[in-house]
């Protein structure tokens, strides 16, 4: 199974650049790991939010492949502790899902055809963080995840 | 009102240290704001569990202030919505509190004497994150609760 880790907007921004490298490389140990991030649209200024999502999602979803699994990051989702993430990516691939994707959601969020198309929506926590950390945030929590799985030591550098 | 952020282990990592920096500056604006890192006992490689607890709670003790208010960051604690931490962080600020203290614990978490002294137990999420993330996660988001409580709009670079 691979892993792949989407998300809405800009490159990384640096002061959680080195982190996301990091955490990506020693998921990379584990299954294929790879981000892909989705520009917004050339003329998202002159787009309303709801214009702006809908460009986004015709994006993400012709990205996608039938049997992709998708997770979709979204604070009004289900929390898992870390045990029961490792758990889910691990019933992920004993369904033999050929990739389980992570999305990140552009700056308002997501269109509802992604919501729709989405199989789990994965909240992190009741706070709202900015992209970019939440990038960071999912890279390592990843990295855990497959720790947890494989009984080995957390790498604290 | 000071806000001060506590944490015990080592200095900030590199991959979390300019957005530490960076999150930490912008909180100042509306209260004055630092770290104190509260090291480990020199002898703690030879300690158990327990004891290294009972030495860092002595550490935090006896650099608490009377009047200090302290939230002790804990998975088992309460979570808050951003809104709900800034009319939290508000809320100490009416009752004239000087100092408001966050404190990160050590890796195996903080004795049962600074439970016992901290006012209230604040979960970011269910999920386990790096204590150096968690340093991150916590600078934003006392920046960001400043921006809701003034009404003002989230900075992004």
């Amino acid at each position: 199974m691979k892993i792949q880790l989407w998300s809405v907007g800009k490159s990384h921004e640096k002061y959680v650049q080195e982190g996301i490298q990091e955490f990506t490389q020693r998921l990379n140990k584990y299954f294929q790991a790879s981000w892909q991030i989705i520009p917004p649209p050339k003329n998202a200024a002159g787009l309303s939010e709801k214009e702006l999502k809908k460009a986004e999602a015709e994006s993400i979803l012709s990205s996608l492949q039938k049997e992709d699994y998708l997770v979709l990051l979204d604070e009004r989702g289900r929390q898992l502790s870390s045990p029961e993430l490792a758990a889910f990516i691990q019933q992920r691939a004993n369904e033999s899902s050929k990739r389980l994707i992570f999305l990140i959601g552009g700056a308002f969020g997501v269109d509802e055809a992604v919501m729709k198309r989405a199989q789990f929506s994965l909240s992190f926590s009741k706070l709202v963080f900015p992209h970019m950390l939440v990038r960071l945030m999912l890279a390592e929590q990843l990295y855990r995840a497959c720790t947890i799985l494989k009984n080995e030591k957390y790498h604290h550098s």
